[in-house]
């Protein structure tokens, strides 16, 4: 249930239709997700600059840096952190597309489980980093 | 600053010194990381479990499952979105010493900006599922 | 789907229903959100001290202090931080009924996801604070 | 602590050198914040793209939008939701060079405490969204 | 709406089934939670590991530890701070299944409220740790 | 570092000074903690409103409600979810001065620990709430 409309192909603004038909091309699919059609709807610019960004970091491939499969598993292991029931949903499907076997997604779930686990622990403890761990960044 | 003592070496009960005999095996290094010297004063049957479980999901390999530097990657990833700046530090450490490239680390960087404001817009739009998503899963 | 009945105007006890009418009288409105039907139900004593307070923080006016609409806007803000759905339809639609315009919704969203954004590579960042910001507190 | 070093003024590279101009351009001041040095050291493109839209949504203003103090205020808002001290720090300094009042902050805080613990109590229990909340999104 | 499918009994793994088996035994109950039947199909080990470590903080019995209402609500509160729907629900359930009154639970949510409040207040003041609460950790 | 001066005894307007002399005689002790110093400093009537309710929920007895040390032990709970080092620290000492044993706040660690964890993998899987959980609300 949304707190704005979806905004629909025919409803679509020259701006929102610009954007729209390059997701299109981009992932090669007819699809537009509601998301981007909610975003439509709440700011045209907000869309336009949010889709451009996306595509940038997870569609364009930096030289050395993670794969697609990699950048979505961040993606959705952050979305499961943040609660985010409809990221989940499509990023997992996001990931699927991108061949995550279901051996991989059993491994997220269980780096998942273990992460939140430590992060409680470590903040009900206050535990002080090791200076060790500093050394490292300088 | 701590809400406990850091267990030293020294003060170690058997059952600790079990378990931090083996994280320095498994580890391959004499540093034992502040969060188990927090966690052995708390609960050392916690200590136990916590370790026994992180060295099966993260040390140990999973056939066909994610290799060491995405489970890496993905446990700091969660931990940022989490905001467990103890976890951070050690597991950025962890990534770098896993081989994690400055490019790679940049790409974690974008994907995590990118994921938290989607995150957020769709939280805020209330954006229902798209039925396509739903279908993978059965 | 809550964990507690919802109370009727029928159902409410002495205690309740006082707390009702005055939600009544002060919004101008018969409708009694569901909200306070189930904290009505999960605990009197807490419904009324929660009204009192939402009265004296969001509906009176504090001499110098920020407009209704304002306040409204931080309120939903914190709602779409927080991923409460509840609170950011009911928020949503008191923001819009406070006359919130589409385009100052659209800075809200534009704002909330540069928030999340720069928030997140804060925090995965270990950024130290600028001294020159702390001076001002003082 | 950082997980990464600040960039100085001296080791910017001409992509870091020319951000850093235009913040201090836009902003009329010499001082760069830690928080842009962190995330140049990180990763050059992010800073470029982070300071472009903060620039554009937060500088910037949009016709019928919500004024600089409010959109700060939001920011403020959303950054003590997450938790992020630095955050709330640069963020503060910001709103009172802005022109926030000590009583206008002071409902800041009133509206933020308000929130979080509505959006606890709607979450404990499930409460389910009044049909006539949808009614005006559509 | 899981983004996996849920585990029937006719389709257990026997790895599964003697996990099911033993949450039978140990709960006397013929009904296995949605959570575990999804968990089943996300990945077995994780569920082996799950059970056994739920059944040793939440069935068994540590002396001198705390009575099983008390982790109940403990564990309730913290699903509820974390906004975990599905939990909040199951526990609910739980801690009444193990005698939770409705006046304890009022009181639950009265300390949810509390506290909610408080730490958002004490993260937005970015109020300093008084030296004296250290003390008493060494 | 807190973004606002604490009040000192000396500098308290009548207002707060009631309040501080309150809290000194309810608790027993001449120590004001940093919280109630910065609130002072922020919003007065929030000083006043917060310790209302504070004293309300936490030092008076609700008839078959909470004890006070399981109350105390929900606050810690929130707090550590929720990530509030202050909170965790202040809370830890007060259940700690009422009576909280060491095994007591192992077994809330232990609680916390799973908690989290399985709070995360019903997000991460989407799972649909059991129908007979609901029942029991009704």
């Amino acid at each position: 249930m949304a707190t704005v409309p979806l905004v629909s192909d025919a409803a679509a603004s020259p701006e929102v239709a610009a954007v729209f038909a390059d997701i299109r091309e981009t992932r090669g699919t007819e699809h537009i997700n509601n998301f981007w059609r909610a975003l439509a709807a709440a700011d045209p610019a907000l869309l336009a600059a949010t889709w451009a960004r996306l595509k940038a970091v997870m569609v364009e491939q930096r030289e050395g840096g993670l794969d697609p499969l990699t950048k979505e598993l961040v993606y959705l292991a952050v979305s499961m952190a943040n609660g985010c029931d409809y990221c989940i949903h499509s990023h997992t499907a996001a990931a699927r597309a991108k061949g995550a076997s279901a051996a991989q997604l059993a491994d997220l779930y269980a780096v998942l489980a273990m992460a939140v686990q430590t992060n409680a622990l470590v903040t009900a403890l206050g535990v002080p980093v090791d200076p060790g761990f500093q050394a490292e960044a300088d």
